[in-house]
C-alpha cells in the first residue's frame, strides 16, 4: 500500500477551558490516516505471520536477521541530534557548562548520558579506589572514609532537580535572545534518581561541636571547587550520592561522589567530593563571591540565596518544536520548585489574558521535575503561549518584568521568571 | 596523611528488631577512621584553598586540568564491570536475552544502557521516518500512524517495571545453581520511567467492533515477535511508548516505539511495534504457544496467565557481593508486583524463623520497583537472610516450595518465590 498521506486533524473533542484552543485535559485528536491494503496472509522471512486480511508490506527490519546483544547500550544513530550541547571555551576548555536537550526530551527524568554539566577546570579521573571523603573542623573526631567503608552505610534513593544558579540567564537579561532553544536558555537543568548516604549520618559519626553552624565542600577537581551549605540544610535532606539512575555517578556527575542538596543552587551540589569542613560561619570561597552571588540595583550583591524559586517552562512547542499546520498539539513541559512539590500550573495561549490548568504528572516529587500537559487547538493564528507553576508553598513564578525590577541589569542568577513562546501564522515559535 | 587502616565498624544503636541481629531502620554505625594530618594550608593548583588546619593531601585529581565535555557521557572507566550479562548464541546471535546487573546497581530507575533485552532474531534498525503504526481488524477505520503524526498525540509518562515471563526460571527448577549472580537469577526485569500514548486513545479513533476482545501486537522484528493481549488491558494502562527515562527509547528496547503493558509478562510489551490487529479471542502465536506458557503437574499448558505475581530478592548481600568481616551491614533489594504497590517487605536472617519490616522507599509507585532496606548487624555466623514481599492486593510472596507443587518440575515461566541467599562464617553468599 502506498504511504500515508499528509496528516489531517479532523476532529477534537471537548469544550475550550481557556482562551485560543486551550482544551480540556482529555481531548482527543484523529490523528491516524485510513488506509486499506490488498486481501491476503503475509508470510515474513519464512513465517506465515498471523491471518491478516488487509495487506500490510513487511518492513525490510523483517527480513533479516537484527544485531545481537550489547553489554551497555547506546541511543539509535537516528537520534544523533540528541546531544548536550557546549561552547568550546579555547583557552580553559575545562571551563563552562553543557546543556540538556529538554525539547527532545519527554517525561521527567534525565538521562544519565545527557545531565548538563557544569565544570570549573574539567571533569577529574578519580580511582574510586584510592578516593577518600575527609570531615573534619569543629567536629568531635576527625574522620576519613573509603569507598568500601561507605558502601555499608544505610542508604536512600530521592528523585531530585539539579539546576545550575546560572540556568535561565540569558532569559533574564536584556539580550533574551529570539531564536534559542528551551536546551540553550533553560538547558542547565536536571533530573535523576540518586542513590546515597544522608550526610547527617556521616555528620553525627564525626560530632557536630556546638560553634558549627556551617559546612565547607570541596571537590577534588583541579579548581577546588567549594562552597558553604548550611549546616541546617547538611543535616536536613542533603545526600552523600553514589547512584545516579541506578548506576554509579558519571565521571561528568562527580564519580564516584557528589553532594545533592536537595533544591539548592546546582554547584552546591558539589562534585567529586573529598572533604567537609565544619565551620562557624560560611567561608566565602571564589565560587561564592566572584560567581553565583547576586547583583543588586543598589550595587551590593546577595549572597547566600540558596533555593530555587518556584519555575515552569513549556518545551512543546519551543524554538525549533515548531507547529505544521493548525490543528491539535499537546502543550506539555516541566515546573520545579527548591521549596517542595509543583501543586499547579496554569497555561496561557492568549499571551496571558486568560489561563488554564495542565495535568500534572504522577508522581509529584517534592524538588524533582514535574511534567505538565494540556490540549490545544492551534487556529493557525499568531499566538503567544506560557506556563506558570505554583509550589505547596503558595510561591507563584512571576513574569520576567516583576522579576527583573528585584535585581541589577545583566543580572542572571536563580531567574525564574515566565518563559513565553511566539507562534507565527507559519507555527513557527521564538522566544519573547 | 597515611591512607585509613582497615574499616572499623565499633558501634551500632538501636535494638534488634528480629532474631540474627536485624535492627531499626534507623541504626547507624560507626564506619569513619579517625584521621589526624599536619597542620597548615593547602595550596592547589596555585590556589590557596580555605583554612585548613589538618593538612590533607591534594589528590593528582587536583594537579592538572581534567577533560572537557562530551555530547553524551557514558559510565567511568572504572565501572566496565557494571555490565549486562549474556552468552552468544552462535548458531542464532540475535536470539537470547542479556541481564541487567542488579547486585551492582542501587536505587530502582534502570539506566537505559542497561536495561534487560530479549530478542527473538536480534535488535532490527528501523528509520523513524519510514515506521508505520497499523491498527486494523475489528475496526471501524483501520488506521495508519507515522511518528510525525503520533507525536501530536496528549503523553503520558508512568514509572513502570518490565520483567520477562522467564526471568528467575534459574531459581524455579531443580538446578538452582548455589552460585549465581542477582543478575544471572533475577536480571530480566529492569524499570523505566516511559512516555506515549494511551493505546486506548488510538483504539477509540479506530472504533472498535463489538465482537473484539483481544488485540494482536506484532513487532517489525525478524521474528514478527507477536503476542495476544485482552483488550481490557489495552484499553486500561496499556501505553504506546515512544521514550524512556527520558530519551528516545533505545533500539533494543523497541525503537522507536514498544508497548508498555504495565504488569504483565515481559513478551507482551512488545517491541518494534508495527501493528495491531483487533480480534475475537487471542490468537495463540507461536510466541504464546511454543514459549511463554506454563506446564502443569497433569501435563496440560496454562495459557495467558498475564499478570507478574508479587517478587523481591536482596540484592545487597548476594552471590558476589560477600560481607567482609561481622559488624553492620544495610540488607537491600528490590520488590514488586504486576498487580500495584508494593505494601510491606519483610525481611528474615535466620531462614525464616523470625522476620522484621523493611524500610519502603519513596515515592512507592504501582507496578514500579520499590526499593527496600534494613540495617544488618552480622555477628561472624552462618546465617540465611531472605526477603517476602506484599502487595496492595494483599497477595504475599510464596516459598519455593510452595510455588513448586502448582507446575510441572522444569517449569520457570512466571516464578515468584522467595530467594534465600546463605553467609557463611567467612562472609561468602551464596544462592539456597
Amino acid at each position: 500500500m502506498p504511504p500515508p498521506k499528509e496528516t489531517e486533524f479532523t476532529e477534537a473533542l471537548g469544550e475550550p477551558v481557556a482562551g485560543n484552543g486551550l482544551l480540556h485535559r482529555r481531548a482527543f485528536l484523529r490523528g491516524g490516516v485510513l488506509f486499506a491494503g490488498a486481501a491476503g496472509a503475509v508470510s515474513v522471512a519464512g513465517v506465515s505471520i498471523a491471518a491478516n486480511p488487509i495487506g500490510i508490506d513487511a518492513p525490510p527490519s523483517m527480513l533479516a536477521p537484527g544485531r545481537p546483544f550489547s553489554p551497555y547500550g547506546s541511543p539509535a544513530a537516528t537520534e544523533a541530534a540528541v546531544i548536550r550541547s557546549f561552547t568550546l571555551n579555547e583557552r580553559a576548555p575545562g571551563t563552562g557548562s553543557s546543556r540538556t536537550p529538554h525539547h527532545l526530551l519527554n517525561g521527567t527524568i534525565t538521562p544519565n548520558g545527557l545531565h548538563f554539566e557544569r565544570h570549573h577546570n574539567g571533569v577529574p579521573t578519580i580511582d574510586p579506589a584510592e578516593h577518600r571523603l575527609y570531615i573534619h573542623g569543629l567536629v568531635d573526631r576527625p574522620l576519613v572514609f573509603s569507598m568500601d567503608a561507605l558502601m555499608r552505610y544505610p542508604m536512600e534513593s530521592m528523585i531530585r532537580f539539579v539546576e545550575c544558579a546560572g540556568n535561565s540567564g540569558a532569559a533574564a537579561t536584556a539580550l533574551n535572545p529570539p531564536r534559542n532553544t528551551v536546551q540553550g536558555i533553560h538547558g542547565l537543568l536536571s533530573c535523576s534518581e540518586w542513590t546515597g548516604i544522608r550526610l547527617a549520618v556521616l555528620l553525627d559519626e564525626a560530632g557536630i561541636q556546638p560553634d558549627a553552624n556551617w559546612i565547607l565542600a570541596e571537590g577534588a577537581d583541579a579548581a577546588a571547587m567549594s562552597r558553604s551549605i548550611p549546616l541546617e540544610k547538611a543535616m536536613d535532606d542533603t545526600l552523600l550520592a553514589l547512584y545516579q539512575n541506578g548506576e554509579a555517578i558519571r565521571p561528568e556527575q562527580g564519580y564516584p561522589m557528589r553532594l545533592l542538596v536537595p533544591g539548592f543552587q546546582g554547584n552546591l551540589n558539589v562534585k567529586w567530593l573529598r572533604r567537609i569542613e565544619l565551620t562557624n560561619g560560611p567561608t566565602h570561597t571564589k565560587d561564592e563571591t566572584s560567581k553565583y552571588s547576586e547583583l543588586m540595583p543598589d550595587g551590593t550583591a546577595r549572597q547566600f540565596w540558596l533555593e530555587h524559586g518556584v519555575k515552569s517552562f513549556i518545551a512543546r512547542p519551543s524554538y525549533g518544536v515548531n507547529l505544521s499546520g493548525p490543528g491539535l498539539y499537546e502543550i506539555s513541559g516541566l515546573a520545579w520548585s527548591g521549596y517542595g512539590r509543583i501543586t499547579r500550573v496554569e497555561v496561557s495561549a492568549d499571551n496571558g489574558a486568560s489561563w488554564a490548568d495542565a495535568a500534572l504528572g504522577e508522581p509529584i516529587v517534592p524538588k524533582a521535575l514535574t511534567r505538565f500537559r494540556l490540549p490545544w487547538e492551534w487556529s493557525g493564528q499568531e499566538a503567544v503561549v506560557m506556563s506558570r507553576a505554583t509550589d505547596e508553598r503558595g510561591n507563584v513564578q512571576p513574569t520576567r518584568d516583576v522579576w527583573r525590577t528585584d535585581f541589577a541589569p545583566g543580572q542572571g542568577y536563580m531567574y525564574n521568571g515566565i518563559q513565553n513562546w511566539a507562534v507565527s501564522a507559519t507555527g513557527e515559535v521564538t522566544n519573547v
